[in-house]
């Protein structure tokens, strides 16, 4: 594949970091156990507002309240499964803008039953994985090795243009290469670091990242190109100055604080395909 | 309003702390999802024993070995429910001290009506909220954006003091000042940093903090501030050590583990009012 | 007690480390929410692969691709019993290695009865819990204050033993000093921190640790004293170099992924006794 920078978007990414902390978005997640604090983390180092609600019975107290919507279903059990389609639904009513992480789809009959559900009853607006879950919604039949993909993000992207044009969405496939497309339009974000991988949920804090991008920009392919390249960038930065997984995150937390709209601008190394 | 520090309710601060960690009271949370692990820390650190439990067959037991509770509700459902329910009322029953973190009150009807209902029928030695939360429970219809404060501690400094009388009980509103009032004495605590919204769960932290020094201080107006200063020093302390909010969580943790009495009789904000 | 180091053990130990970073095995937990993200931060540090569910309906397909398996009975509720029990008995008939952690067992007649139902009915191939914990589970009647140890690992050297030899598995005492035995061999391990104790699960990421082991190494024992002794080892550095519980714990992460096979053979202070 030949990859270039494209400036213009580098450019509007830079616009909408701006925005995200100007208007300060709430992002609500249904989300797995694992991940609750780090992604909370993720949101408020970014200047997005989290809130966490998995109860029925206040899903559309939250939904009315919240900007954007992540369904994350990396820890699930039925009464969960219940809200999230629920919420899902809501968001899709009140076109606010929803992120499907399936996490470990492809590992579990329940996981990849639940995610394509979704996926397919309530069309989520970005659907982000790594290779192994995109392929797993694409295609019935591929596995992953729990949660980790076995896929790199090459084999995932054709099925993942396929994807995204049958359900009109934009697809995410994120691995040490990022391919995001709307099944016309496609991008590859470069950048990141080898240590994403030695720590737990940065998929998952990709997915956050990206519902609060989609809360200040309605073009969801330049929305998640940004938010991708956002992450890319600042693990990029933290690995340089880390010593290991656990100070790794913490730099993660503290450059998604400290990065200026015009650094942002300057490093996004999103690139067309 | 004219404030002025005082001295004798700091040098009781100081003596509390030490007591704490040489009693090393337990204190049973039934907590979100959100900030299980970082406020067992936040109590390790401190010199205070976490316990976590939530099944409503294991509640008395644990209410036998435990000498403070919490409830907080940041992640609600209805079995969870019916377990602070319980847990309050065994408190109430052998009068130990027990703390309501109203999260997210005011956001949504099942957040409202849970604390609600706790501060109403079992009468929590001291509700801990922000501006927000305190005024959704003192009077119906105020609203909360997320579980974020759009309210300022002063908008809620005459409710929470209505609030306080009307309940028997200490009433904390936390936010860029503190607020602690039992009706008739009130208290206010400056310092802190702004980096504590920067990181999730520090309201839920300065709860259980509250909670330690209920179990070695009968004075809950007392206790609440002693505990509150703490938390808004160690605060101070790691934000100026701190390149953004990971680090800045990291150094909480440290700070609270390494502040002496001395440092804290000398340093604790707590003004008359 | 008479110790000396055991130089072979050592040896093979530091083999095992170079295993688990080459075969990454995939190990399963069904856990407490306190520890979830962090003991799944333990095992990416250490170069294994976490995967966290409880759901009853996916229990199989995890267990079908998982290398061993954690029970952490934590913060129990019944859904969450059965799940346990489930996996438990699917490890089982498997044959594959699966660790109980009985955190606070002799705390709550519900801890007490899930722990010795797991232990008696699926035998686990490892049980590693604090002192007060064994004591539980060995002879009915032992009390623990909340989920800390009320008693040392030397007063529960002997039941543990008895333990191991009634339910023909291996039993695991972690403390100050780490005693494993499977009734007729026996090691202590040296080393650690006091900062072990002022950090929340420790003892779960200790037992995370020793599942990774037993995926790569059938003789248990040899496995458990390994995983204590690279824990030990990784918890002792982190100390010298930390400024309290906080910075110490994102130590151990960083430890846990330099440390080398090499340093680890040179430095396990596995002791016969």
């Amino acid at each position: 594949m030949r990859l270039c920078i494209v400036t213009e978007t580098a450019q509007k990414a830079g616009d909408l970091l701006s925005r995200i902390r100007e208007i300060r978005p709430v992002v609500h997640s249904i989300t797995n156990f694992v991940v609750m604090n780090s992604t909370a983390n993720v949101l408020l180092a970014l200047g997005a507002a989290p809130i966490m609600a998995h109860a029925l019975e206040e899903i559309e107290d939250i939904s009315a309240i919240s900007n954007s919507l992540v369904i994350n279903i990396g820890t699930l059990s039925s009464a969960w499964i219940e809200s999230m389609e629920s919420a899902a639904q809501l968001a899709r009513a009140s076109m606010k803008p929803f992120v499907l992480d399936p996490v470990g789809s492809g590992a579990t009959k329940l996981r990849t039953k639940t995610a394509c559900n979704i996926a397919r009853f309530s069309t989520p607006t970005v659907i982000r994985g790594n290779a192994s879950e995109i392929l797993s919604i694409a295609r019935v039949g591929s596995k992953t090795r729990g949660v980790d993909s076995v896929n790199s993000t090459e084999e995932a992207m054709e099925s993942a243009s396929t994807l995204a044009t049958s359900l009109n969405t934009v697809v995410a496939v994120t691995g040490s290469k990022d391919f995001v497309t709307d099944g016309k339009r496609s991008l590859v974000i470069a950048g990141g670091s080898p240590m994403m991988a030695c720590v737990t949920g940065t998929g998952c804090a990709a997915s956050v990242i990206v519902a609060a991008f989609l809360a200040v920009e309605k073009d969801a392919l330049l929305a998640t190109a940004s938010a991708l390249a956002l992450f890319k960038l600042v693990a990029e930065k933290a690995s340089i100055k880390s010593a290991g997984p656990g100070s790794f995150w913490v730099g993660v937390l503290d450059e998604l604080y400290n990065v200026t709209s015009e650094e942002f601008r300057l490093n996004a190394r999103i690139l067309s395909i």
